[in-house]
């Protein structure tokens, strides 16, 4: 236990986590699983009703070992928090304290902005049943609420945890929002496009589909224009002119494949 | 159970949470329970390994009852998405499948936009061991993945079921990102934090702390500008000046308290 020592290192990288009075180890273990998901590592503990180490907190964990073998225990907040320049105190509650209350989401672009001129930050969360006591929160200098249903606030302590890490993350997240196009997919070149229109076309000219003749312009367009919403790729080109060939052999009336000579005079192969 | 019901009616409001073959009724209880938080309520089961109602679902909601008892039973995907127009596949890993992949912010503000134009949505997730089958991600629209740390990548189904909640709740959640003044403080007057001032500067004037007197300018707008970046309440003024006569009637050499006729002259007051 480091008691009261207010000189360790300053972290580097994200911010402290800080479980002030927590009681199951379980709870311990679930909260360094999800910071570990989103690359956090410094865990401080005040105070834990089961002691530390914990085996229930190793098998919550799930493998989060370089957390949980890190993690350091504090007899105070105080002594928990003294190598940080900035705290941050999650709360469900209004405490009537004159302070900064943010978001989540705005609390960790705070929190990127201190790390990247050399602040150490943390966050307090309390035990399960009580929260934070005002106590703590008078020495945070920010509260940290997240927004939930009015009517159904519930978040345990390893989801709130998990929401802070997330967010956190995510402001230095460089996943695009949206990729449209899978990287191992080689796209239909327009010539092969074009082709497997004429295949189709030419298909459904000889099955009598694209009827009367001055609708058949439209009709072209329509189904062009469907397929282009597919975006293509070279492999499903090839995939859809096997298909129309396959379809031509097919007697529609009783789903028996035709004899290849019918086949190969039908689709003029 | 439904069966293959694909006629129920769509939802409103919010996306339908699919569990896909779920095992542990737990995880089920901890999903209803992030749901319920950020507002969601329709979930649906698909083949739910060890039955369903379940006890220890209902003890892990800690009393999200709209969820558990609004929730459906399905034996198949397919049956369990009939209702909805457009479906997100969560997935850990890449699939090799040609859609979309989105973070799950922006999954959700692309549901906000869907459901805002009248379309049904739905998120799919997949059992705790092996997460979606390739069957169930080929038949959805999106793929859905979190961000995580790539060294760590360890969510389990009730965390994933919170996250796309929580990314779900915040695109219409009109939470100040931050609150920098309390509601319930009333601020203090410019007149009031004058007079604080003259109180101040006067009780440093007659313990000889503002000297030499070229510096007293500077020192005195240095603490002018310290004590404004407090934001003083009504509140706040009454206790300062309160601390400075409790100040002025202590010795600093013993500690110990002055006697009043020797306060009231040194003080002014």
């Amino acid at each position: 236990m480091a008691g009261t020592d207010h000189t360790q290192a300053p972290i580097l990288g994200g911010p402290a986590i800080v479980l002030v009075k927590p009681q199951m180890g379980e709870n311990i273990g679930a909260s360094a699983r999800a910071m570990y998901n989103f690359g956090l590592t410094d865990l401080r503990l005040v105070a834990p009703r089961d002691g530390w180490p914990s085996d229930k907190a190793v098998a919550m964990a799930s493998g989060a070992s370089p957390v949980i073998e890190g993690t350091q225990v504090f007899e105070t907040t105080a002594a928990a928090v003294g190598s940080l320049h900035h705290l941050y105190a999650t709360t469900a509650r209004d405490r009537y304290m004159i302070k900064p209350v943010m978001t989540a989401e705005a609390a960790a672009q705070d929190m990127r902005a201190r790390t990247g001129r050399g602040e150490a930050v943390g966050i307090l969360f309390g035990g399960e049943k009580a929260g934070l006591h005002n106590d703590d929160v008078a020495i945070a200098d920010t509260i940290v609420t997240v927004p939930v249903n009015p009517a159904f606030a519930s978040i345990n302590l390893a989801q709130a945890v998990l929401l802070l890490s997330y967010e956190w993350f995510k402001q230095a997240d460089a996943t695009p929002a949206v990729v449209t196009e899978a990287e191992h997919a080689k796209p239909a070149t327009r010539a092969e496009i074009l082709a497997f229109f004429d295949h189709l076309e030419q298909a459904l000219d000889d099955a009598g589909f694209l009827f009367p003749p001055e609708k058949r312009p439209g009709m072209v367009r329509n189904l062009r224009n469907m397929w282009h919403r597919v975006a293509l790729t070279h492999q499903d080109v090839q995939t859809l002119r096997g298909m129309i060939k396959a379809l031509q052999r097919t007697d529609p009336v009783t789903g028996k494949r035709l004899d290849q000579a019918l086949w190969s005079r039908s689709s003029g192969d």
